[in-house]
């Protein structure tokens, strides 16, 4: 009986029909998607070049997205590297192939070529990594290369089990021999390899229930050689000559095939038999890869390795504890939390900045539940709020094994040398490593002085120079003759629309238009750009500039702010693109011109530059928490005269990481009524993200002197009002409490209070505050001990987040931003302060008529108001009412887009104490540790 | 005939008896070199125990260094991971292996693990990388894990030839039975692979000409299943009672031994057959890696990729020319350099920061050639130091194929958005990526302004706070009373061992040494510190502070300087180490007190956290040139105030890198008679490296400027005179050129002059400086195009300079530091500026004694004159003479350790012009391309 033709032909067409199928099911459930295959080709080999074809047609018949890149022949490898580097960081390659041989006229390293593709996408399983798990077995989690792959279907299509089976594979190449002897082992074949040092090749093949031949000689394998009844798969392909045929010669395969037919219980054919497999499997390695692409896409729960804390009572100091654990490297963390390499730039081993292009990668993901932590009015005793944002993360993510992600601000340099000392958290609920969170970061502070400082430099130079022109050389200077040609450069044309002029040829303006354009005219009692610096000092509060001769006696009084007051700092926090962030830096306003018109960064030329500098600042920095839970440090805004929370990007790709059953915990600086305030009207309005849960911290000691407790000096010791249950107090100052509870009301979000316990707390002064809370609205309230414990103290909490994240809410904004400046201020003053009403002073009344005719009016409102109390009198604690708030100013910040009324004088540059912490600090030149920061 | 017994126990005592001597030999070429062997234990398998104690052993019986690294059993996984990644880093570690198994408490992924070792240390072979390359037959570059290794030496210790041979392996195992089948196959036996799912087991034994026994059952294998003549080799260990033995048993194999003894060749007995050998084989594969570890040591030429460059004509602008080459990833430049992963710490794809710890890994390298690169003195037309030091580099990298590195400076920011625009060379001679090294870097310019500005702060708040506390005020502020005790801080020790205060606790202080602690006293018309900014701003060149009222009328006039003029700067580029830079820091004198004693950054408090602000910026930035060969960019000091070289550091670690015989270049600032003067007098004195060439640069129409050619304005047309042949003028400035030569030969040092080449000159004038040249002494002159061709155009000057290192130098500094201060001042403006001698104004001499008598007469001088001419007077070309060299004043910077005299006034804070260069740079938010810089 002659053997059973096993046709790969039919075989593959079924399986491709199947492919076909799976890809339409993969676009119902995500419309567009597409599987991706990019077949990379160096030169133009003709065999390539057929290859290529069959498999760019068979991926399109499949509904997949084929890819043919042709190199030219003169490629270098490290052109061929960064194709393929970009072919690893495209989303939509689920599979690449490098066509072999490479037809190339330089030196090109095939087996480094072959190794830069990202493993994790080598659907022709020559990667190292994949080779390796193969011969060692690991077949669930790793590519086959598509010849063996497509073998073992023909032989299982025969019926036939390879388990126990005799299987003899001739030859041992990379691409077939070797791994398709490999792949039968490990389907339990006893398998015997042959190769041209073989003896008795005949009798080796003879005892093969399963004959795998791919040696490239045509007709080897005689019929004598097969054992009655064996599966027989033939790999070759070979030309030989046929005077029958009109091109003289025919295909043949490597075994004898009518002789084979004889004596074989089932044969493949040469043509059609393992050949259309080839293609099939390429095509099912890459839609596999597709749908496992696709299931993490959907985002399911992280394999993210987990960091124990071993807790030491009583807690060492922040430096201990933070030195005490070791850091997981930042990649493999970006790795465990579905980050793609080519979007992580790491920053050495701990640091790395996460590229905007993540949210287009994950646009369709869901959202996960986005949680602000705030807190009661701060007093001197601390409530914790940093401390219990990171123990939080830590309880959601290594105790109750949800994806999470912290946002925090970066910290000011400044007062980590002065008296506060680092803002990484506290006790066992920290970002690490403390130090590197604490100095200099990735330099995303240092690249705001630097463009803050230079638009400074502009504006007083601008000045001079305009000072000593005639408009005619100022055009002249602006303008240049360079080469013959005078041009407008593209900022320049941004001027020019501004001033309603259409001319684009240089010489066509006329003398007003020339002085228009050229001139500025800055008046400079309206600058309002300071320069800054991210150090603590006092001596630069106010300063005369311009003493210099070579200043010829412009000289003017101004100021430095730190750094994180720069409008830039704001910009950055609430930029929600590239080509976002370059429209706010343009508009930008410094100051009026004698004409009371705005005068903006692009009016200097500089809204391009200013992006320039800004562009690395701009990606969020990725960090951990000492369990080894994934932080966004990113952006530092004063909460005093701008918003004071960290960025919209870094909440927006944390969102997208954490996808639906994710949570991100982001904290809003000073009391509700100021950052959580300012976090939905301002944040959330330029973000348009929806909050899920408010987290509002408090503590027992805190609510004491909300209560009317004694005033807390530093250095003095604790009154014992502090130290000893006092329920009386702890209950007058819940007023504080349930005022900053309705006020997270106002804005549909259910709120649960987190009682940040101290030692000295007792249990019954803390289940007054819960049941307080509870009585004002609160969703819940619950006693945290995670600055102890870490997030195994902070495990009750992050269920009731959980909890609440599941309720439906009603978010809504305080303000509608159509309404008039005065309005919207006395919202705020009123529902959230619970002043009476508002009182501007002329000056403030004669800005806001300023910024409505100059079109500001619909910008939000950004209140700059002591956050000691709901007040505008940092005396007054507890919830006051029956007071005016007073409005002695209101500035603009133009390109972060807000308005931010004055209530008393904020100070922009801290100062050094005498004492500053910068005494204790040193590193140690031998292990380069850090010492003495806390 | 009974078969051979194959002892494992005598053939490994052989092995390890000639690992012995290779251990000695490698010893006596580098004394104190032992291959060292780590192994990681987990928990406490007393199996394990057992077996890392014989490998202890026999690690120390070869004379090597064995290291048995015991964790706990509750050890993490990132702990695991960080005791691998540590023994990764270690140089002194040639092998590792992880005990296995891991006797742990926690849960790790043990895959994971082996693949966290760093390929080229597994001596088990069992990372996926060497897996792939023994199951692909790369044998060549792969470790062979122990046990298979070891039986084919016993295999072969029989005398088989096992080509061709058959062979059955009887397991499948990662460790033993699969890596055992592919080290037979390709040593190109016909291997059959066998194991539990095997039929007729013993039939398929029977076939084998080699039989390798490793399925752990005992005695399975018998008489009957074994060829005749047939070498068989046990790898089984099984343990079996045994009544006669006292321990009630005793060890077997997998195979019957008495029976096989009857039936085959040869055979190896349990134990002592396979048991020893996995050990030797162990200490043979740590061996035979500590000898190419040292080979490598020595410095062979790198297997570096070179980026080949495709010539534009006419050369296009530097951005477009920068922006069509890709540069490689910087972590594969650093690995092709001989980097290890643990001493590069990357910043994003293209640039990284590499280790100190260099040095010692390679301190017994070495160095390689050390050339300097400067040039005639600088006119307006340029001559291309920079261009020429790129391409230089590569010149002897990419084409005459040398181990080479060039050391560069950082640039300031603020000219790239002033009028100069970046500095990374320029046409096909440039470091890449230009925007990345002309914006930020890796923030080490940054690092400075904040530590700068930090000190500066402090001096400002130092007077303040002591202007307004009496003596025990504020000493109970600097050493307050913390949890009931009084302690100094390290950094107040220092203060007290300056007054010679021997005391240790603060409440034994008299009232008198109080207030001499206390009370910096610090004189304020004598502040040299100046806060310093990254930005051109000519508004602060003169500017008045402390003006807030909160500063309570204690105003000052100061300026600001641009931060590369910061003394910290010139630390940085001068530092050895950090411990070093640490006492640098410290000791930096910012003014003087009432008394005249100099008062230091430690008096203030600062030593320790300006070194912590710094601690990332010593290491030096690695980058790449346009052909791929890599680059250091480390500091920046101002060429003026300061050396105006680059770091010490990156060339000790780049002339260790290259290796003897590599090569280094590196660039001086200015003129030869300023940039190079310092380059020698005072860099090499601080690092004691010895130069072996230096290249000075000339152009022809630099070179007509000297030789009285017309003045040149920028923005008019260049006089004829520039863009024709005038060989008069060309000849008369070699008057320059020939007194630069001069200086050079004065250290001792040979000269190849550069002559780079314009189009617009012709073959006469640049055959007329050769000529010339090579008459005032000059080793070789040779033209070049590096320009236009990149390093081909400068393929003639990396041959002259390789024969000029070759020469013998005798280099000797120009004066003796011991001299009194006016003698070295004199030393300088007589021999290398031509000088008749120096006047001192009285201001100098004032300034002169002041520092002798503060005990800084010892330090070199750093002379701060113009740089357009060799007097100083920038008008006056060519070689001036019969001139005095006029000393305004005489400043220090102790820390950097230099005084330098001021010959007229300096600069340092340049201005913008009308309309900088950030007119034209934007950021394409799509593409993310920065456009416009130059």
């Amino acid at each position: 009986m002659p053997a059973q033709v096993i046709s790969g032909k039919e075989i593959s067409a079924g399986i491709r029909a199947k492919l076909r199928e799976e890809v339409q099911k993969m676009q119902e459930e995500v419309p567009g998607y597409r599987p991706g295959l990019a077949v990379v080709q160096v030169g133009n080999d003709e065999a390539s070049n057929v290859y290529i074809r069959m498999k760019m047609k068979a991926a399109e018949e499949a509904g997949m997205n084929g890819r043919h890149i042709k190199m030219p022949q003169d490629t270098t490898q490290n052109e061929l590297v960064t194709q393929i580097n970009q072919l690893n960081a495209d989303p939509g390659v689920h599979g690449m192939i490098i066509q072999l041989p490479l037809d190339t006229t330089q030196p090109i390293d095939s087996h480094l070529v072959l190794n830069t593709i990202d493993p994790a996408k080598d659907v022709d399983g020559l990667h190292d990594v994949n080779s390796a798990k193969l011969a060692r077995g690991n077949l669930s989690d790793c590519f086959v290369p598509c010849t063996p792959r497509g073998c073992l279907e023909l032989i299982k299509s025969t019926g036939t089990d390879v388990d126990g089976k005799n299987a003899v594979v001739v030859g041992r190449s990379k691409i077939v021999g070797a791994p398709m002897s490999e792949l039968l082992t490990w389907n339990h074949a006893t398998v015997t390899v042959c190769h041209s040092h073989t003896k008795n090749l005949d009798q080796v093949c003879r005892e093969a229930d399963i004959l795998v031949v791919a040696i490239g000689r045509a007709q080897m394998v005689k019929g004598s050689w097969i054992k009655p009844g064996a599966v027989v798969i033939d790999c070759g392909i070979n030309s030989i000559p046929d005077a029958t045929k009109k091109s003289g010669k025919r295909l043949v395969g490597d075994v004898d095939y009518p002789e084979a037919l004889e004596v074989a219980s089932a044969v493949t054919p040469v043509p059609g038999g393992v050949g259309p497999m080839t293609v099939a499997m390429l095509m099912q390695n890459t839609v596999e890869n597709a749908q496992k692409a696709l299931l993490k896409y959907k985002a399911s729960v992280w394999n993210i390795s987990y960091l124990p804390l071993r807790l030491k009572t009583p807690v060492p100091n922040d430096i201990e504890v933070a030195t005490a654990q070791t850091p997981k490297n930042v990649d493999d963390l970006a790795r465990e939390i579905g980050l793609q390499p080519h979007e992580v730039d790491l920053y050495g081993k701990k640091k790395a900045k996460v590229s905007l292009s993540v949210l287009e990668r994950l646009k369709d993901v869901p959202n996960g539940k986005y949680v602000v932590v705030t807190g009661i009015t701060p007093t001197p005793l601390g409530e914790g709020k940093s401390t219990t944002t990171i123990g939080l993360t830590q309880a959601l993510g290594a105790h109750l094994k949800k994806n999470v992600f912290a946002c925090v601000r970066q910290p000011s340099q400044g007062p980590t040398f002065g008296i506060k000392g680092g803002a990484a958290g506290g006790g066992y609920s920290q970002v690490i490593p403390m130090d590197e969170f604490n100095l200099h970061l990735t330099g995303d502070i240092h690249a705001i002085t630097a463009a803050n400082n230079l638009l400074a430099a502009a504006i007083d130079t601008r000045i001079f120079h305009e000072s000593t022109q005639t408009d005619k050389a100022l055009y002249g200077r602006l303008v240049p003759t360079k080469d013959g040609a005078r041009k407008f450069s593209p900022i320049q044309m941004r001027r020019l629309e501004k001033l309603g002029i259409t001319k684009t040829n240089p010489d066509d303006l006329t003398e007003e238009e020339v002085a228009d354009f050229a001139r500025l005219d800055i008046d400079k009692s309206t600058i309002t750009w300071q320069r800054v610096m991210d150090t603590n000092d006092r001596y630069l509060r106010k300063i005369t500039i311009g003493q210099s001769p070579t200043e010829k006696g412009i000289t003017r009084e101004t100021n430095f702010d730190i750094t994180v007051a720069s409008e830039i700092m704001a910009v950055l926090a609430l930029t929600t693109s590239l080509a976002d962030m370059r429209e706010r830096l343009g508009r930008m306003v410094v100051a009026s011109d004698t004409k009371g018109h705005p005068v903006t960064a692009d009016d200097l030329g500089l809204g391009g530059a200013l992006t320039v500098l800004m562009k690395d600042a701009i990606r969020p920095n990725l960090m951990q928490n000492l369990e080894g839970t994934p932080v966004f440090v990113h952006a530092g805004p004063f909460a005093n005269i701008a918003h004071g929370n960290s960025s919209v990007l870094a909440d927006k790709i944390a969102l997208k990481l954490v996808g639906p059953n994710g949570f991100v915990v982001t904290e809003a600086g000073f009391g509700a009524d100021i950052g959580m305030e300012k976090f939905f009207d301002i944040k959330c309005r330029y973000s348009g993200l929806v909050p899920h849960v408010v987290v509002l911290v408090a503590t027992v000691r805190a609510l004491k002197m909300h209560g009317g407790g004694p005033k807390v000096t530093a250095g003095a010791p604790l009154p014992r009002e502090y130290k000893e249950e006092n329920i009386g107090l702890v209950e007058a100052g819940c007023s504080n409490l349930r005022k900053q509870i309705e006020n997270a009301l106002h804005f549909g979000i259910p709120v649960v209070v987190a009682i940040n316990g101290f030692s000295t707390d007792t249990e019954s002064e803390m289940q007054a505050v819960i049941k307080k809370a509870k009585e004002f609205g609160a969703f819940d309230a619950v006693i945290c001990s995670h600055w102890a414990n870490g997030g195994a103290g902070a495990t009750d909490l992050a269920q009731a987040v959980e909890r609440a994240s599941q309720q439906s809410s009603d978010f809504h904004f305080l303000y509608d931003v159509k309404l008039p400046l005065e309005e919207k201020i006395e919202a705020i003053a009123k529902k959230i302060y619970g002043a009476d009403g508002i009182e501007l002073s002329e000056q403030a009344q004669a800005a806001i008529n300023r910024y409505k005719s100059q079109g500001f009016n619909d910008l939000p409102i950004c209140m700059a108001k002591t956050h000691l109390s709901l007040s505008h009198d940092p005396e007054r604690k507890g919830a006051p009412t029956g007071f005016t708030l007073p409005i002695r100013d209101v500035r603009a910040s133009v390109g972060a887009g807000f308005i931010y009324p004055l209530v008393g004088t904020m100070s922009t540059m801290p100062g050094l104490p005498t004492r500053p912490c910068f005494y204790d600090i040193d590193l140690d030149p031998d292990t380069e540790e850090v010492k003495g920061l806390f």
